[in-house]
């Protein structure tokens, strides 16, 4: 386990450099790749509420790490070290309510609180590196279990995919897009079929700007028409990140997952969800009782920097939905497969 | 029957004022209410095909009022009058390959053509007047439908639409949002979800724009939210309008129409098409031998002049997609209703 601060490189989405979290700007991106330097928690809260930092597991190591900003500054300021790490993770906790990796991340940190401040810096690093660690194993694994399926044996697979669950995502690799990555590597993947992801187009921004340093042949469509090519035999599988699952399986996951899982079903295409152990949520029996974030209107009344919608309309913008975990064929994590009917 | 020209209102998105076609450019909505004058074929075509003019029902109209265009000119210049006809059918025939009624339109036209280039244009305002006619009828006719649901007992109903379907689809207004429209006029609507239809915005731009004049309240959506919005009970009925409608009653309608039809099939909520008679196309058997046009990539990887995907992306535009006949709960047509199940 390494607890030395590790050295920033642009493989890294998130990172600690020492004397300050490392980070690429996601909301520059694909136009611009902008590194971010935070040194303070409510500069990593706006970082975090504005998606510049933002995938689930990426979450839970910025928690991390904010933790550990508060709790330097208080020892360096001779200020209440508690009551910092307190008011830091309420701010933190606030910024997106749907993903438990965050607050996970957080609760983490706080854990090594009573070895004072450079314990806590410690177990945010480590926390990253585990992160590294539990992405290479999921992607490995979810890597076997495309091998394992009956398409396979037909050639490589036409694999949908939904938001962006790569590197960015995470510290590196990714989860659902991680497993592409192995995949690809292995010669199991012929296309990949991305959704764009309205409102915030992560799928076109950040998706397509990871497939294509990574040379993996893809294809950007529109989040409404994934339903119908799979409908349509275009797909051989859809493979999604989650936000939360709840212990009966249930996933919480970008906006839009549902159809997708609803059109894999009717088509019997087989749907992976592909997260660390850490986005299971014991305390959550079932899918209804995860809080679902509602975001500004103004990302759906608009595209990117264009307003579209005319003066005075109003928008509903639900960040995640739910998908039963009927409609789900596994779920793999960094520790097991989770395989359902 | 009226055969004389009609009165241009701003009412009309599309109409003939004795000399030209006269249409609203919908690709400039909601930004500005730009009015064209159409005198030519190849300039009525690049009008459909880059979607000035645009919606199954107005599509007919533009396609009979083509041909009076071509065959007009013909007379005018001394040249063949049937040949210019077959060459505007085939030009604007090709502009939108999925829409049924832009053919019917042409066919109609031309099935005059004996009686001369006066004959044809009677022909053409014939049925634009029949489409105000048409609208009118389907309109109530889906206003009754949707008192009789059991949703309307417990007040006015919370409806989904799709893509645009109103006054701007057809010559006045509309097919599905002309039900809302109606409906909301008896006070059976309580708030339209509309979605906001990428690639092109057309439930941004021109759906709420209708919306915001009739004053009927309402809120726009992603495509990719609407499914879970239908899940956690937010919507009593699906309304959507049709491109084509197979002998068998399965659905060719705006990309997204397929994962609506799901959702609300799982959720037990009515899935309600509405279209005009000519939308049904007899020598289609079923929905999988309609052909589905496939628009331009850039479509997807950006908005308007706004490019988002990295450069070298690529992206795959179907323009439709069809709902199996089993999904729909009701086909209401001017001249009558098609009950499933």
């Amino acid at each position: 386990m390494a607890s030395a601060p590790s050295i920033t490189t642009v493989n890294r989405s998130i990172d600690w450099n020492g004397e300050a979290i490392v980070a690429i700007d996601q909301t520059r991106l694909p136009a611009e790749e902008r590194l971010l330097l935070i040194r303070d928690v409510p500069t990593l809260a706006e970082a975090i509420k504005s998606l510049r930092i933002r995938g689930a597991p990426a979450l839970g190591v910025a928690g991390a790490l904010g933790i550990a900003l508060a709790a330097r500054q208080a020892q360096s300021d001779g200020t209440d070290v508690d009551a910092a790490v307190q008011q830091a993770s309420t701010m933190l906790a606030a910024t997106r309510p749907t993903a438990v990796n965050l607050r996970w991340g957080i609760d983490q940190a706080r854990q090594a609180l009573a070895g004072g401040p450079h314990a806590v810096l410690q177990s945010a690093v480590s926390l990253l590196e585990a992160d590294v660690r539990a992405n290479r194993a999921l992607a490995h694994r979810g890597a076997d279990w495309l091998d394992a399926l009956p398409a396979r044996r037909e050639g490589p697979l036409r694999v949908l995919t939904h938001c962006n669950t790569g590197a960015l995502a995470t510290v590196e690799l990714g989860t659902a897009l991680g497993v592409i990555h192995v995949a690809h590597s292995r010669g199991a993947v012929k296309e990949v079929l991305a959704t764009e992801t309205r409102p915030l187009l992560q799928g076109a921004r950040l998706t397509s700007w990871e497939l294509q340093r990574l040379r993996i042949p893809y294809r950007l469509v529109a989040d409404a028409a994934a339903p119908s090519l799979i409908a349509r035999g275009m797909v051989d599988i859809a493979i999604v990140g989650a936000d939360r699952i709840a212990a009966n399986g249930d996933v919480a996951n970008k906006i839009g997952t549902y159809p997708l899982a609803l059109a894999s079903r009717r088509a019997g295409v087989p749907f992976l969800v592909v997260a660390p152990e850490s986005t299971v949520d014991r305390a959550i029996s079932n899918g209804k009782d995860i809080p679902i974030e509602e975001r500004p209107e103004a990302e759906v009344l608009g595209f990117g920097s264009l307003r579209i919608a005319p003066a005075g309309a109003h928008a509903l913008n639900p960040a995640f939905d739910v998908t039963p975990a009927e409609l789900i064929t596994a779920i793999i994590t960094d520790q097991r497969v989770i395989e359902n009917g």
